[in-house]
């Protein structure tokens, strides 16, 4: 990690590769209790977040994530009215999971309540969502919340965190996973960031794995590009018990709000696992 | 651009961002009479050819841009059999070409002899099919040659080139795209590179302008993931003389080839356009 001259440049150790941005300037820095968060003017990219180093968000390309962390997932449930999101700090996944009429309370449940503080002040467009009555904004453990959630209370868990280091380690194992199952609804769905498809599919084979463990038995991971993160695609990995991920395309055809990126049609696109893909994650279920 | 460390970063300007690799060795250099070829070992992309500083290809992903360059194309095609590549001198291209049976004959067209021997050294894998019957390979302007072609003797034409500047520049312009036309016949399809979906929808309007202009009536950009370029998600533009851009559905389902990315599923679903893409590019035809 380092910043020279007028490009910030993340060196990303996992894949081997990096990813950067020329920047106009340092607009911020906090040091919360659990990790530094910095904020850059670009020069092409609006604004962008890094978190310890890694670069979070831009302004530009955040759309792509937040619609494909959610949407998915919202329109493979068939009724989903209570949501979860752990992590998710910047606020961007509980706008888009707020887009959806029927969803009648979304809590987002972060470690770190400088991330919000920072979003708010410097990506307000993911925020505007912040004051909806169904909105429940937390700052504690996203593993003691699901710990603590009553059973069979949750439709979907979004798990948006950073990557498997750091404040984020414990969500990506048996027992974080096995609170989520706990908390599902028997047509539940779990739905986690799952790196790149390309560089890290180690990680997401080790990830199912672990949900497997907790009970869960059905799984797809979908592609979607991230300029932003490392490698430029990235993954969401949606769990369930047993039941497939066939989703409501009739109602995504006709959804009530606009998006940038996401449609039935993309949605259908992201479930046609490419064959490289589908021959390293075999062997594990789904 | 710079090497610092061991890791090679290409800092791409009209993008504002970039992109880099962790390096371990250099294992050549050449100067052609065109332009400076460089290989790498990286850690974990296999070799990375540069040319002029610019990432051309890594062993790892090259696999993404050669099968969507190639194969949409040819499934769009009713009957494939003259086919040539303007460009493309590392011959991945051409190897996803020869594996339509087909086609009859692929001719490329690469002006820098030097990208060739190099890919031979360093990219075998991509040569393998460079001594097939079928296959030419030329060493000249690929300006020239569409222009010398026979008119209606083409199927399809893939400009498989360098960024629109140095050697390449003269491939985005209507007087190209004007020999394309001519040399294809009337269910031909031009299939050239287009760039960044998301940071360069300018240059891909422009493209479309330029092929408008030269009579082409139907355009469709598909976007991929590249993970070597910049943004790493990049796009192949279609163009046609007033046809649509269904395909062979049948026949891609029943390829009697392998790919790591291409299906007739992934062929779908990068023909859904995404808003944001479909907005930008709206009022230019297609």
């Amino acid at each position: 990690m380092s910043t020279q001259d007028n490009w910030y440049i993340e060196h990303f150790g996992p894949t081997g590769s990096a990813i950067g941005y020329r920047i106009e300037a340092k607009l911020d820095e906090v040091q919360s209790p659990f990790q530094k968060i910095e904020i850059y003017r670009t020069t092409d990219w609006g604004n962008l977040m890094l978190i310890d180093g890694a670069v979070m968000l831009t302004s530009r390309d955040n759309f792509l994530y937040h619609e494909m962390i959610s949407h998915p997932a919202l329109f493979t449930h068939p009724e989903p009215k209570r949501v979860v999101i752990i992590g998710g700090g910047d606020c961007g996944t509980l706008r888009e999971v707020l887009k959806h009429p029927g969803v009648a309370r979304a809590t987002q449940c972060d470690i770190d309540e400088q991330v919000t503080r920072m979003a708010e002040k410097y990506f307000p467009e993911l925020c505007e969502s912040n004051a909806d009555p169904r909105a429940e904004l937390l700052f504690d453990d996203g593993v003691a919340y699901m710990a603590n959630c009553p059973a069979g209370s949750v439709d979907v868990v979004i798990v948006d965190s950073t990557d498997p280091v750091g404040p984020a380690e414990g969500l990506f194992n048996k027992a974080f996973y096995a609170s989520c199952f706990r908390a599902l609804k028997d047509d539940g769905i779990l739905v986690q960031q799952s790196e790149s498809p390309l560089a890290q599919l180690e990680l997401i084979r080790a990830m199912r794995a672990e949900m497997a463990k907790a009970g869960f038995s059905s799984f797809k991971t979908l592609p979607f590009p991230q300029p932003c993160y490392p490698t430029g695609w990235w993954s969401a990995t949606l769990a369930r018990k047993g039941r497939d991920f066939g989703f409501r395309e009739a109602a995504a055809e006709a959804k009530p709000f606009a998006t940038r990126y996401y449609t039935a049609a993309l949605h259908r696109g992201a479930l046609a696992t490419p064959p490289f893909m589908a021959e390293a994650l075999e062997g594990v279920r789904g």
